[in-house]
Order: structure tokens, then C-alpha cells, then sequence
């Protein structure tokens, strides 16, 4: 009997599930589908260069087709609307798919934490289209800033709501963004103020303090304003209103702050923990469901070793997928699952073009070097997805080897 | 004594009268002053080209202090906000000059017909400043489209108001840019909608009907829907009201549709006739002010040979700057004035970016090799302002020369 597997999501997670069960199963043991949205992978971990215009768009994606497959790994694209657990089937957007195991891997949604305002007004950075929004938006404020030079002040400050990861690293990247966008608007960079708002204490928080450290030196340094302990009340479309009662002036406010699991997860009725993430068991199966499997953000896992749970990272993502796929496979032959052991390996943390801060093992690094070694990773991720041949397609393709500047 | 004359405004007519008495006065016969708002003289007979992300910004500007001699021409960057005739002094945003002779050739100003909500929303094509919002304006739209698909279809509406000259052109090169739009934003190009609005019963009005007969169909052939005897009732931020009754769900549109003269013209209590533009005499100085001339755009001066009044187009702002200049060089010397005798030497209106239709005296030009002249005379330009020197400065500097794609 053919299984049918289905992944949902070609995220960190879900990419490296059907990579690894191409090399695992047997086309004749199992049919595999997976279905996302787009077309095209992306490496969220890098969005917020093209955010900033420091790279194309086409840097952070590449096509479903390049990566997989043809003829082992279905490509459907279409949204999961629905999953029915008894039926065992998925609903899209445009018609369904019947599974035997299903992968969940559907990634996180932002979380608004009910703040008035915040989902209507804010920008994002969770996808590729969030990318290209933050940055035409940025550069029609600029161009608004000199057709309206009485607001200029209101249109030329940037918010960004939360100094986790995404935030710190949307942060440097603006703040490196700025002399170039002066110069191709004619505006004084003296006019343009970058904020950063973090309702915790601390930058970087869940991370070594000394990284916040770090982290917030380097900002405030390439003119950042940094604000802990600084909550969200409300956020208009020309203003954002903090807890304490100040209001910013500003038609920006790029949101970073909060991520939660998947809402298809609660909706299907799968136990969940901690906004809306799905619980697992050691094998990563959502309990009561041993055909279903849960892996990268949307999944709550506790680290066996420390009992915390962890962090929503491509890293883990991927470590996730690699376990599922060979726990799908073990489950098509009737064979162990293996129990999942996290391994942390590295924190890197881009602060704009030419810096990073972050931990490998217990080691701290930081400054042009950590940078460097963080592009590395991205590369070495398309390596062991693709080998030196989707390397070299992606960087051309991308245009990195291109000389001429862009425009 | 020595004179003091200040030129307002480094448009067409203005930099030729400043260039032109360059030549003709001696240093030690007067001073001539030039006041602009920017630092840089703008090619507006070219702004679509970059409005449309066509060609860079840069290309469509020039650096004053590249085109005028240090120790003949005064630069004062400023905005002329009143003239007072009688202490014949013009005061500035900030501060104030003095003058024996003035040459006001401050251009034209978009004329919105009291139509309700068109100043507070439409973009205009007026100032590089305007293109740059114009770009970063219809970019936003198209990554907005993809952020909020269930309101692509209004935010992929792109209404130009007016058909005459800018407005061809701003539908030709919108038209033309179109297809790398969809590519850079994954937009399915059946999803967007031009549209260009004329009250009047003509494409081209004012011109042979033979040519708004040609640009209709060449503007119908790139996608433009063209509505003739289709006036505006009202603008919203997200709605444009027709005369008719009809409504079209946009968020953009690019007025185009009509110009005044200059308001300080009628506000300096000077003449002014065909909404606000300043009367003057055969000489281009305004009655009862032989010290003050006017060219260029904000002039209103009828063709002594058929009556007619003539259009605001830079070639014959270039034309009056140039007998201004010998007019005001003659008064300084005590000379005779010469009247103005206007040459409609050629017109020609670009249809995106390979195809122009025009006329050069009796020979109605189309097609490529009339958008190659088109180009021919923005070189002849340069040429007459600088010499071989500036026009290839300025093209190496804008990048014509680069081989590379435009990012």
C-alpha cells in the first residue's frame, strides 16, 4: 500500500522534511506532496535586507522547483484552509489533498497581542511580500518627506516595534540604509530618526544579556534610538501611542514583536500551549495523532535538557524537519520512531551590512567578522540543500556577483 | 553704476536668460542673480521617463553650479515668496534680494479646477520631486497588492488625469514599465489597469488631431483605456468620481490635466490674463514695468502671426529666455529692445519608450525613430548649455552608459 504524505509548508522546516524523505524513502513505499502558498522557498532569516533595499528581492528566495525533486516530491500551490484530523484530509484554498501522515510545518503568524490598531496599521517582516512592502513603503516616505516638507519630521520617523532578533536586525539594516536614501531623495539624514521600542528590559531579550548589550551599542551607535521597557498602547495610522502615555509621530511602524504559532493548528483542534503553538510528543507527533507530525515554528517543545521551551528559529527548524522526515519514514516501514534532542548549536545576530553579534558555543563573536560568518551560514544551508550547483544558481541568479551598483 | 538683475526660477527660460547673459554682459555692467528653490535645474519635458522608473532620477537634473560660471552667475537657493515692485525687491523664505531688473520665469503651477479633492490627493509630474513620489507611489501599490489581495484590483488602478502632453507621456512610459513591475512584485499583469481621463473630446488637445489619433492607438495598444469627454467630479483618497456619475476604485492618480501661471505673478499685483498667467508687451516686459520681464511658462503671450496664445512648452521657454536676456542686456546698455517673434519649430510627444509622435514642420513623424529625435533633443539640450563637456558629464554621471540592469 503507497502512503500519501503531505507537508504543509515549504518553510526551514517543511523544505528539509521532503528534501530528506527524498533520500529516504522509496518512491514506491510513499507518494509526497507538499503545498505552499508560493512557488518559491524563502529564507526569512534574511528578510530584512531586501526590507532595507541592502539586497533584490530574488536574494531571499528560490524557486520550490530548484530544490526539489520533480519527480518524487509533488509541488501543490495553495493555502491550507482547513485540516480535518478524522478525514484526514486538508482543505485548500482551491480543492483538498488526503493524507496518511501528515507534516505540519506551517511556520509562525505574527501576534498582535490585542493592541488596538497594531494589526490594521503595522508593516511586517514574516515573508518575502511583507519585504517588499516595508521597503516601498520607507522609500514613498522619503519622497513624501520632500513633496510635503511640513510633515517631513512625522514621515521621516521609523518605528519598529520590538528589539528581539528580527527587530534589532530590520534596525541595523534601516540605520545602514539611511545615507543612501538621503542621497537618492535629496533629504538631510539630520531628519530621519529610527526608533526601536522593546516592552521587555532588555535587548535581545532571551538571549545572553551581554549580545543585548552588544547589540544595543552598535545600534544607538549607527543612530538608533533604543527603548526598553517601552509597551505599545495604541497605534494609529500617523501615530503610535506608548503605555506610558507619549505618542510618536509616524506613518511606520514595522512590527517584530511577537510571533505565534499557526492558527490552523488551534482551529483543527490540536492541543496547543503557549499562543496557539502545537504540543508534541518526543517522537514530535501531536498527541492522540501519531500520523501527524509537527515541526519548526508552529511546534512548542520543550528541551528534554533544561525543560524551556524553544525558540522559533530556522536553525531548529531545520533540525525538526530532518527528525520528522526520518520518523515519517520509520512510520511507512513500521520501524522506531527517534525520540527529538535539540541541538543549539549557534546564535548570530546581523546588526546592519557589516556587523553581527552572537554566541557559537561559548565562544562570543562579534563585529565585520560574525557578519561574514552569518552570510556563510545562508550558504551553507543552500549547500546542503542543493550542492555547489544551487549555490552558485542562487548567487548568480541573485545577482550577488553582479559589480554594478544598483539603483 | 552697476545693475543688479535677479532671474527667478533655473527652468527653461530661466537658466537660458542666466546662460544668455553670460555671453552678453560684461561682469562690470551688473550682476545677475539666479534664485531656484533647488540647487539643480530640472529637464521637465523628461519627467515621466523616471516617475516611471524608467531612467534614475539623476537624469533628469543638472547640477546648477555645472551650468553657470561661478563669478558671472549669484546662485541663491530659495523660494521667492513675494515681489514687490514698487521697492523692487523680492522677498525669499529666507531674506530678501534688490533688484534694477527682474526676469520672472518662475514656470507653471498644476491648475485643479476646484474640483473637490483633487489638490489634497492627486500626484502631480511637476518637479523631479513629484516623480520620485509618483515611482515609490505606484511601487507601494503594486507590493501593497500583494499584502492585501482581496484589494489588488483597486490598488493596480492607475488613473492619469488629462491627456495632453504629459499625460500621453506618463501613459506610454507607465504602460511600458508594466511588465517589469509584475515581475519584480509577482503581479499578474491582467490585474492591472490603466486609465486615462479627458474632459475634452481629443487625445493631444491643442495639437492636429492627426496626432492624438496616432497616440490613441499607440496608447490603446500598450493596455491604456482612453476616456475621452470624461471630466472628474470629485477625488478620494480611494475613489475617483466621474462627471458621468461612475465611479473607479483607485489610489492613485496623476493629474495631469491642466496648468496656471505662477501665483506670485498675480499675487505682486502684476496683470495677468488665462488663469494667472502675467500679460507683457512685445518685449516680454510687463505693462508699466520695463524693468520686470516675464518668460517662459507663466507668461501669456499670443502669436502676433495667427493670435493665438501660446502653449507652455519648453521650447519656447527657451526661446523667450534668450530674447529676454538680449532685451535685458539692451536696457542695461540703453539699447533697443527686439520684440518677440515665436518659432514653433517641432513637436514631439513620447508614446512609452520606443515610439513618438510629432511633427517637425509639415512632416508628421511616429514611431521609433521619432522617440530616437525626441531623445536627439534633450541631447541638443545639454549640448547648447554646456558644450560636449556637460553633455557627456551629465551622461556618464545619470548612467546611460552603464551596461548593467537597473535594480
Amino acid at each position: 500500500m503507497m502512503k500519501k504524505i503531505v507537508i504543509l509548508g515549504a518553510g526551514y522546516a517543511g523544505v528539509r522534511t521532503a528534501k530528506t524523505l527524498e533520500k529516504l524513502l522509496d518512491p514506491k513505499q510513499a507518494t509526497v506532496t507538499l503545498v505552499n502558498k508560493h512557488n518559491y522557498h524563502q529564507f526569512l532569516t534574511e528578510i530584512c535586507e531586501p526590507a532595507a533595499g541592502a539586497s533584490p528581492y530574488d536574494d531571499v528566495r528560490l524557486p520550490l522547483l530548484h530544490l526539489l525533486k520533480e519527480r518524487r516530491t509533488a509541488l501543490v500551490k495553495g493555502v491550507a484552509q482547513r485540516i480535518d484530523l478524522d478525514a484526514k484530509r486538508v482543505y485548500l484554498d482551491q480543492g483538498f489533498v488526503d493524507y496518511d501522515i501528515l507534516v505540519v510545518a506551517l511556520g509562525s503568524e505574527a501576534e498582535y497581542y490585542d493592541i488596538p490598531g497594531l494589526a490594521q496599521h503595522a508593516l511586517n517582516l514574516r515573508s518575502l511580500n511583507n519585504a517588499r512592502l516595508v521597503r516601498t513603503h520607507v522609500e514613498n516616505m522619503f519622497a513624501r518627506a520632500k513633496n510635503e516638507p511640513e510633515r517631513a519630521g512625522e514621515l521621516l520617523t521609523f518605528v519598529i516595534g520590538g528589539a528581539g532578533f528580527t527587530g534589532v536586525e530590520m534596525a541595523g539594516e534601516l540605520a545602514d540604509a539611511v545615507p543612501e536614501l538621503c542621497r537618492k531623495y535629496d533629504v538631510d539624514s539630520a531628519q530621519v530618526k529610527l526608533i526601536c521600542l522593546e516592552a521587555s528590559h532588555q535587548v535581545l531579550p532571551g538571549l545572553d544579556p551581554q549580545l543585548g548589550q552588544i547589540a544595543r551599542q552598535v545600534l544607538e551607535g549607527k543612530g538608533v534610538q533604543l527603548r526598553l521597557q517601552t509597551p505599545l498602547a495604541e497605534v494609529q495610522p500617523e501615530a503610535v501611542r506608548l503605555r506610558d502615555g507619549s505618542t510618536i509621530a509616524t506613518h511606520t511602524l514595522i512590527w517584530t514583536g511577537g510571533v505565534r504559532g499557526h492558527s490552523l493548528v488551534a482551529q483543527a483542534g490540536l492541543p496547543t500551549k503557549g499562543r496557539g503553538r502545537a504540543v508534541v510528543n518526543q517522537f514530535l507527533q501531536a498527541p492522540g495523532h501519531r500520523e501527524v507530525f509537527v515541526a519548526g515554528d508552529t511546534a512548542w517543545i520543550e528541551d528534554p535538557a533544561t525543560g524551556q521551551v524553544l525558540p522559533a528559529t530556522a536553525q531548529l527548524a531545520i533540525q525538526q524537519g530532518e527528525l520528522v522526515a526520518q520518523n515519517v519514514a520509520a512510520l511507512v516501514r513500521g520501524e522506531d520512531l527517534r525520540p527529538y534532542r535539540p541541538k543549539q548549536v549557534a546564535v548570530l545576530v546581523s546588526l546592519g551590512r557589516d556587523d553581527a553579534v552572537g554566541r557559537v558555543g561559548n565562544l562570543t563573536l562579534h563585529g565585520r567578522y560574525a557578519r561574514v560568518i552569518k552570510r556563510l551560514v545562508t550558504w551553507r544551508y543552500l549547500h546542503n540543500l542543493g550542492g555547489v550547483r544551487l549555490l552558485l544558481q542562487h548567487r548568480l541568479h541573485a545577482g550577488h556577483l553582479r559589480t554594478a551598483p544598483r539603483g
